[in-house]
């Protein structure tokens, strides 16, 4: 049992340190990139997974690059980290925050004339992109423990948790912020069909740090809530629009109108960077649709007929009304969402 | 595709023929039991599953050993009979309706004194216990007909299907009357873990029939209420209490808690052998739990830790005030269950 959450991304003086999260639950193997090859690798195999996560690899992918760069024109040397930069980008051309993280560090080279001072200024900004996600997670976690009694039990569904995020995950956070302080939270995961992120990575995940865990299928939530005494839902945000409308993993939006029906709160964790003020509601999210092998088998196996109609929406949308709060780094918004996350960026 | 619901078991003059359900979907096999040796393995080995087709295939089994009864003497064809039956009792001895029926076939052999008699008598019973099945189901599709209009899109959760029982089943049924008379109604299923019978079973008994079905995972079934235009949900039932709380696969209670979030009606289709007027309510059904590797294992590989902490309840309970309708062979009972249900038995 490890007694601090485990970081998924690391520095260690001349290489990455990696948890390759495709082989969970099975294998907890930390892998070692000592190239910027290694990166790509890793995040085109998702190995690494979870936007936060998949950005700070990037960034130290480059400083990883850097460091052991022999150029000695300081022109050259930026030439090439621009190349390395968009080589690293082909990674996963989805994954907004990859193009975030690159795009920092790219900057820093703007500011420095050697190449010695490039390449402290990279992997300080490195260091600086996965230092703001742990603080930023840790201080959702410190907002959301407010909310919390010892002995509560919370229900979180998919994985929104310290191996997707520099430390602590979000929806995740307060199980650890609690342990810390000595307060016991238990945990119910529901296993999140199809991909099983709940089975696979938020059971082990708190297992591992020795919170009292329990996983159920989704279709148990209603029956768990109603015996377990589960006290609250708390999800991570793939998206959450200026309305407060909330778009996460599917079955995030059953689990609010239950948790109504049976007079819980719904509580969604989310850094300020998941607040997109551009999209007004909902209904602007467009939900992308995943293919239908995804349900059609198990384990590659067919559990159905190879043809069988399937609907395998990725996301849904929770709208606002069914969100009791939104739990940012910089505290808890709830009621008029309109107004108040416009405010958190004020 | 058939034109005609599945029989999942049927006497053939001198054999059983038995569709073989844990093969179910990638083979449709049946098989040809000749000797009572053959039924009791194939209800211990889960061959046949679904209450009524449990039952069925036992009373044939009696009668195949019947018609092979070498025996010359009425007493002792009696007293071999109520050995056999207890024999096939040992197959599944937690089956309340396989004790139903053999019970049945016995008594038949009090009211006459030959063997030829006794065989024809057997067989006879037999082939009532299957024609009454059958017209209970069919009698249960036609009141629920009467609820949908051409078009409709209901969605179902488990296998309340025709292979479960002589033929029609109960909250598939009125999918098969639909077809007969020209009415398209499709279906959703929900794959319902951790066993999967909506994937295994519904979904593949609906596309045999050429009925129009998709296949979801039980977490999609509030965004799939929402973007799909499901008019209402049909689900079949385990035991009905007397106040009209329904027992049914786990799940259904957060269906029909959805349903009545999201304004659709919740229809329990089942025969009123399924209703005990000796529990007065919900309170009164305990609910089996079932082994964790259930959820721990996917085709028996493990998703999760092996020593993980889980909670699978086999099924839940529906409070009769979340239920729109309860559909039974004798027509659809609403409102006041505790009444209504006990009027149906009068």
């Amino acid at each position: 049992m490890l007694n601090t959450p485990i970081r998924s991304v690391e520095w260690s003086n001349d290489h990455i340190t990696l948890l390759d999260q495709r082989l969970l639950p099975s294998q907890t193997e930390f892998i070692t990139l000592t190239a910027i090859e290694d990166v790509w690798e890793a995040i085109f195999e998702l190995k690494v997974r979870g936007a936060p996560a998949i950005g700070i690899t990037a960034a130290y992918g480059l400083a990883l690059w850097a460091q052991q760069s022999q150029h000695d024109h300081f022109n050259e040397f930026c030439e090439d980290l621009k190349k390395q930069a968009a080589y690293l980008e082909t990674s996963r051309p989805t994954a907004v925050n990859l193009f975030w993280a690159i795009k920092r560090i790219l900057s820093v080279v703007e500011r420095v004339s050697t190449i010695k001072k490039a390449k402290e200024a990279i992997l300080d900004k490195a260091n600086v992109i996965a230092k703001e996600d742990e603080d930023v997670c840790r201080s959702i976690g410190e907002h959301a423990i407010n909310l919390f009694q010892d002995g509560d039990t919370l229900l979180t569904h998919c994985n929104a948790g310290g191996i997707a995020t520099a430390r602590y995950g979000t929806a995740l956070a307060p199980f650890y912020i609690a342990k810390e302080r000595g307060i016991h939270l238990k945990a119910f995961a529901s296993e999140t069909r199809p991909v099983l992120q709940g089975a696979r990575l938020t059971a082990w995940e708190l297992q591992q740090l020795g919170i009292d865990v329990t996983l159920i299928t989704d279709n148990m939530v209603a029956h768990t809530i109603k015996t377990k005494g589960i006290n609250a839902i708390i999800v991570g945000a793939d998206r959450i629009a200026a309305n407060g409308d909330t778009a996460n993993k599917i079955g995030t939006y059953g689990l609010a109108l239950l948790a109504k029906a049976l007079q819980i709160p719904f509580y969604v964790a989310a850094p300020l960077s998941t607040i997109d003020l551009a999209t007004s509601s909902g209904e602007d999210i467009e939900i992308e649709e995943r293919h239908a092998d995804e349900i059609r088998k198990l384990n590659g196996q067919l559990v159905t007929t190879a043809d069988m109609k399937v609907f395998n929406p990725a996301f849904d949308v929770t709208p606002a009304e069914l969100i009791t709060g939104i739990i940012t780094e910089r505290g808890i918004v709830s009621g008029d969402y309109k107004t108040k996350l416009e405010g958190l960026f004020i």
